[in-house]
């Protein structure tokens, strides 16, 4: 089972290499059959391949994470909320999400489902 | 598919049933063989008459619940932060959450799962 410590510093690092822009950091997160299901309901990502290339993606909006509150990790699970906070077409955006990250026993992430939708997106004036 | 208005609705109709104590108002947020797992990890409490026993017994602390962010609502699941605020052997404490609600299509409840830890346990200097 993952542990405490674990989970928490894969969800810093997370955060931390999501905002450097750092997608190899990322995608050695998870394990090599992971998925991404971002945003919940579409479909869904498998593998460290298509995980690079979808963080690749997310990343070149330049959007940084923001956590908010304290993670919640517990059984192999830890559950996060956050915001993204990135310009979009000239705006800037707030968008704000909760993730799920699930693990193996190495501490691997083999699964994370992002929540939010249209609703969770404010554009902030400057 | 569950409406955005029709998961926010029950999200707001949890905290504040759950906060009055009133089990029924909770059971009735949730389909006929609806699954419970509170916290993840734990034995999967399923049907209306096990998930009616275990909140009367969540709800004999006194436990009040408060959302702490925007609901995260889309595609059949609703993620939302929240704390729990109870006193427990004449201590204040509170416990930070994260649930996610999976609906059906009418709207009811078929799942929940609360994400947190012992590490998501304060004690409160009164």
């Amino acid at each position: 089972m993952a542990t405490h410590t674990q989970m928490t510093a894969a969800v810093h690092g997370y955060v931390a290499a999501f905002s450097a822009g750092d997608a190899e950091a990322v995608v050695a997160l998870f394990s090599a059959d992971a998925t991404v299901e971002d945003p919940i309901g579409s479909e869904i990502i498998r593998g460290q391949d298509a995980i690079r290339e979808f963080y690749q993606r997310s990343m070149a909006t330049g959007a940084k994470l923001v956590l908010d509150l304290p993670i919640r990790a517990h059984a192999d699970h830890a559950a996060f909320a956050f915001h993204v906070d990135l310009i979009l077409q000239g705006s800037h955006m707030r968008i704000d999400v909760i993730d799920i990250f699930r693990f193996d026993s190495g501490g691997k992430v083999t699964s994370m489902k992002a929540f939010w939708g249209p609703e969770n997106m404010t554009t902030l004036a400057d």
